[in-house]
């Protein structure tokens, strides 16, 4: 099954463009629990309400021997059906590259992971190997600083464009056997909304709604492909520490049911057009 | 101790610019051996011939468990006055990357590491807090598909500028407590002579001789500070699987012993002129 297939599934099982993001904090955690069981917790009580989960490595990295454990625990928790993404931005030269795909496909077992494109193809090549896995390109990502680069005018064959326009570019270029996303934050929606109108087909990764600020009913608006779909919705805090008392799961259970409601209505209203 | 004045020592104590680079790959290695015991052997019989070691965690992080058993080790047994760099080539956002600081510098202890400027300042900053570390900012990397992004003619307020200098511009105006440094390779030297030139005072971590193709000689030429300092050379697999044999270890200390006459030989002819 190709990746495209494999999001198209995970999408359709619980009627879900909802990704909870898994970024373990211990002190907005209820006191005395480990992270796995905490991550284990939330994944059971919203396994039917999403799409993917999302693990950004730096959470579990800093946690040290701990962190890493509930990372691989946390990973291998997630269900059959529904990705889990290893949000990991690795980007590093050929060989270098290879190591690191091996460590987030192999090792960690992740269905998709994100990458930085700043070392151009042969930083991502090594990952698309893995034909079944997703590939999301970080193209406009969902900070203040995305505009430090990301933004500047770069001279290409199709005249002047932002970089992020020419990565999105080059990604639908690589695409090759359609194992290819993108990562664009939801805090620029008329971004958003350019990558949707020049890449119809590419899914994308969507960061930045809620705590970063960006509004929902156009992350959806803008971020769906012709069939409301092609959209992974990230949400992390919002959901994960709804509640940081012993009720978090219940809470999170509650959270990402109001969030995938909301973005269904989003998609309804958007398709109907 | 500022980070400026840490390489300083460093260079000067046993009057190298040669970093040997710790990239584990058990099929280049003596059979039967340990990550952890082959690093070590190659740090003790190479530790009066460096300023620093360098560890890809990409390396690391593909051996599983036993990989970052040996991360942490190797890391921890670097001798004090000699850097340890991770070259981790991390960049997220603000609150993630204040993680993946904590965990290369806080877990990992390394005293410099890498990291991948594509999503701006607020990526940066939360590695720069820590003052007494260095932060290399990848600027030209040694590989082919450098030229895919990097290379882009970008508008600025000096005009016209490629990618990589505009990157160059704002690791300069970042520095205000003097520990960011560039990572420039040495597969394009014209580029690097470029970034001294225009950067007379930031240090510069320079992979891509040896094996990868970058000319030693241009490398130092151009690479080198006024003081004929302020650069760290790499080299990786020239050096430790100089012998895959039993020998691997007095192998390398002759390798590195060789790279560091040879490099200081350039820098007597860079610096006498």
């Amino acid at each position: 099954m190709t990746f495209a297939d494999k999001l198209s599934e995970a999408i359709r099982k619980n009627d879900s463009l909802v990704c909870v993001g898994l970024d373990p904090d211990p002190r907005l955690m209820p006191e005395g629990i480990t992270v796995f069981d905490f991550n284990r917790a939330i994944i059971d009580a919203t396994a039917d309400l999403v799409c993917a989960y999302k693990l950004n490595l730096a959470f579990y990295e800093a946690l040290g021997d701990e962190g890493m454990d509930a990372l691989k625990r946390t990973a291998r928790h997630i269900p059959a059906g529904i990705l889990s993404i290893g949000d990991a931005k690795r980007g590093d030269i050929g060989n270098t590259a290879k190591a690191y795909a091996q460590a987030v496909f192999s090792i960690l077992g992740f269905d998709a992971t994100t990458v930085n494109p700043y070392l151009g193809f042969d930083s991502v090549e090594p990952f698309l190997q893995y034909k079944d896995k997703g590939v999301f390109i970080l193209c406009r990502t969902s900070n203040a600083g995305a505009i430090d680069f990301q933004a500047l005018r770069c001279e290409t064959e199709r005249g002047m464009r932002p970089l992020f326009q020419v990565v999105a570019d080059k990604a639908e270029k690589w695409n090759t056997i359609g194992n290819i996303g993108l990562v664009v934050g939801a805090t620029y929606p008329e971004e958003l909304k350019l990558i949707r109108d020049e890449h119809p087909n590419l899914p994308l990764l969507i960061p930045g709604i809620g705590a970063q600020g960006g509004e929902l009913s156009l992350a959806v608006r803008y971020g769906v492909n012709a069939d409301g779909e092609g959209a992974i919705i990230n949400s992390s805090r919002q959901i994960i520490y709804a509640s940081r008392g012993k009720d978090f799961a219940q809470a999170a259970e509650k959270a990402a049911r109001t969030l995938r409601d909301q973005i269904n209505q989003h998609r309804a209203h958007s398709t109907s057009h």
